[in-house]
């Protein structure tokens, strides 16, 4: 029975992650209640196959059930941890939960991204604070950006966050680089360890990472996008001259999902392949691991490095939801409220591009006449020095233009007898960049 | 008037980070009205010489004092902001508005090291949690890291803590290692540019990073130490020839702090010069950036990489502590309740020590000879290949080996007549590192 010394929970999951948080709480649960005042019990785990053996040990007094009613209709139950995923079952039980007074801890990225407007909306109609909904999991699993968003940039003011927010990725493209590996051997060792989705096209076409993004740019501005109006570009161009030539200048390529307001106070963004110098601490962020660099007015520059997935990273986000609100946290929402601030689907940067080319007299001269013309200037042209002739390739880094130009560029080489496939681009992430 | 729709502050200093403060709160004076269901209100600044012009604004209704009672007596005051720095008029301060039920929001670093016990005992004694205490801003100005330490890790457990948590010295470092500065040079440019204190012997030296060490060994593991249990190696002793030879085996030097849980529950910890390779991201946070790793079970490693002071940062992290106790958050002190765990004075590790010599015939034989008395295996000696006669050294890096061995060995070492000057030692950080 549910008490004001008791916290009783019921999770949607007993899988990786619901695993994880049931052992936790099982650990800490004296500590938790010397924190909280308040013993927090897990009631009910719902699964699918409850004849299926679990990796944790079911807590006394704690049973396993296959219907959600079982959960929902319990009112003995303060809180709903939702982390069986999917986005159809999964919304239902949290729209019910939050309706019927339970608050909800979710690890949910796909719910979160799709349906975080409604959720809010809902909570707002409730007319209560005593029911909270908490997702820290649900955005790179270990690493506690929203609840830094939430608290530690309530007075500052967000210019750009840019980030290393898919794991499988950032796996492949450490693989490449460091260990030398093929695009394909990379993404099988990824997909071995668990790091890949079941459709990998999410991780490698930067889906993923978009709505990552997306769901940051929602607590940074306070604003709604479409996901598909964010232009997104995934790992697949990538060849490995281009991480020759990033090499060669002094840097590396990272999968960056990147939201800047400009001095107009549009918002613009973007998921693409990125070159990073080799000072820049993300350069040095290898393997799964997530990375989000948040640039403010008050606090300059910050950075957050941690484990995006994984079942303790993500068991221990929902367990600082958890016991947050066993001490009685609240958090009024939505937390930022709804801003008029504009998306553009545009944003300024050093580009480097890569051409692939059939030998030819005259290619310089019409590259720079192109580049003219679109009023792009060049910063510098680099040759690879390790060439086979069958696929020539130079790459050209710009000063900073607009992505716009960049387009009309690449449309006009394109159209050119010697151009071979398609030239590849990327941002350059740091102004003060230099070769 | 103090109503229950406004929160009254009194601030104790209007210098860099008073004024920081007060101009946030004015500039955020609706959002925060919206965030919390209060309006924060600036009542009193009390200063030293209340005719000294000022570079904030004051807000409506507020006036500035001189005497501490001001803000002591006045009952209408909630929350009493210490930021005027030093230990005995502030501490009176913090403890007279504490008695009187006012909560406390302090950037005081020097305090909370030497009192935070004291303070917490205080507040245990109060019988309410109505009255807050908080000093976010006290360890690593705009780095988060003590609400991380109070929130993302409650159900984790810390195994080590390491850290780049003086800006002086990381300043330093920088120039030293990346602009070949000299130390003098480096010295003067920090000085000048305001990231030294008062006395640089306590950036130089050590001791501030030791202060802050002390400090979060506090949170992560609710031991107090005393300050000078903790061995603490500043920067003086670093040539040149340390930076060539980090180079030279892929890195480069850190003052790090570090605390570490053994396997048998003790904690070890130090303040030193560490190696740091090239792909631990600590490498690339240069200038005055503080940075921690938190090494933890459930979310592997952690990394921080922020701001460690200045105006801005630092008065971000009181207003992020003012704006949770005007939402009603609340912290149960002693935040880490006091653990039996063990100090040790020893810890093992690489090591990396640098010899200066008189050419003589034999040294590698008795370097060899005295690391085996004292059971250190040796990885690794190289030989600096820029070198002038009359400055000869050469480099051991040793296999991982106690902390206490290395002293013997040093202490030997330095007996020999061939000996010149005081061998300089340093930790590796990375058990993973490879020549
Ligand atoms: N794993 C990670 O590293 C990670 C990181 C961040 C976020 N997340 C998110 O956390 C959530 C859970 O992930 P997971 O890795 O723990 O998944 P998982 O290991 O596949 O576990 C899912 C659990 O939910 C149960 N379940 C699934 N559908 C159900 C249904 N319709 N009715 C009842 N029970 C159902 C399953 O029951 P059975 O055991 O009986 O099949 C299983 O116990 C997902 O939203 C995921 O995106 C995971
Ligand atoms: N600055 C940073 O980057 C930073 C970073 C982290 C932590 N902190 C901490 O924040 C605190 C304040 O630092 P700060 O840089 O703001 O110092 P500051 O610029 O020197 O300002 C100190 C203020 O306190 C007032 N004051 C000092 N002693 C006083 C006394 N006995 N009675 C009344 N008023 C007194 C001064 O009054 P007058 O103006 O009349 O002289 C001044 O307004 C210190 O504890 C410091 O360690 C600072």
């Amino acid at each position: 029975m549910s008490t004001p010394d008791t916290i009783n929970l019921g999770i949607f999951g007993g899988g990786t992650v619901g695993g994880g948080i049931v052992e936790i709480l099982t650990q800490k649960s004296s500590y938790f209640r010397q924190l909280t005042g308040k013993t927090i019990r897990v009631r009910k785990v719902c699964v699918r196959d409850a004849s299926k053996p679990r990796d944790f040990t079911l807590p006394e007094g704690c049973s396993i059930v296959t219907s959600y009613d079982d959960i929902l209709d319990d009112d003995d139950i303060d809180i709903a941890v939702e982390v069986m995923g999917g986005t159809t079952d999964a919304k239902d039980v949290v729209f019910t939960a939050l309706s019927k007074g339970k608050s909800v801890v979710t690890a949910n990225k796909a719910l979160i991204a799709k349906d975080l407007p409604e959720i809010e909306k809902l909570l707002t109609t409730l007319d209560t604070d005593d029911t909270q909904f908490r997702y820290e999991a649900a955005v790179c699993g270990g690493i506690p950006i929203i609840r830094s968003m939430q608290s530690d940039f309530v007075g500052d003011d967000i210019k750009l966050m840019s980030g290393i927010i898919n794991g499988c990725t950032n796996f492949m493209l450490t693989a490449m680089d460091r260990d030398k590996k093929s695009y394909d051997e990379a993404l099988d060792q990824a997909s071995k360890l668990g790091y890949a989705e079941a459709d990998p096209t999410l991780d490698v076409g930067g889906f993923d990472a978009r709505s990552k993004l997306k769901i940051l740019m929602r607590l940074a501005y306070g604003m709604d996008v479409e996901e598909d109006e964010i232009s997104c570009r995934g790992i697949t161009e990538l060849t490995k001259m281009d991480f020759e030539y990033a090499k060669m200048l002094g840097g590396t390529i990272k999968l960056l999902g990147v939201a800047e307001k400009n001095d107009d106070g549009h918002v613009s963004a973007f998921v693409s392949p990125c070159y990073v110098t080799n000072d820049d601490p993300l350069s040095s962020v290898n393997g799964a691991t997530n990375a989000i660099e948040v640039v403010s007015k008050n606090l300059v520059s910050s950075i957050y490095i941690g484990q995006g997935a994984g079942r303790y990273p993500t068991a221990n986000s929902c367990i600082n939801d958890i016991v947050a609100l066993a001490k009685g946290d609240k958090t009024k929402l939505p937390f930022n409220p709804k801003s008029d601030t504009k998306f553009a689907n545009n944003y300024s940067s050093v580009f480097f591009l890569r051409l692939n080319y059939r030998d030819q007299v005259g290619i310089t001269r019409q590259v720079g006449e192109i580049c003219e013309k679109h009023d792009v200037s060049i910063h510098s042209i680099l040759q690879n020095p390790v060439q086979k002739s069958q696929d020539s390739a130079f790459a050209i880094v710009t000063e900073k233009v607009e992505y716009a130009a960049i387009l009309q560029v690449l449309a006009d080489i394109e159209a050119l007898s010697w151009c071979k496939g398609k030239p590849f681009y990327m941002p350059v992430l740091r102004e003060d960049w230099q070769t």
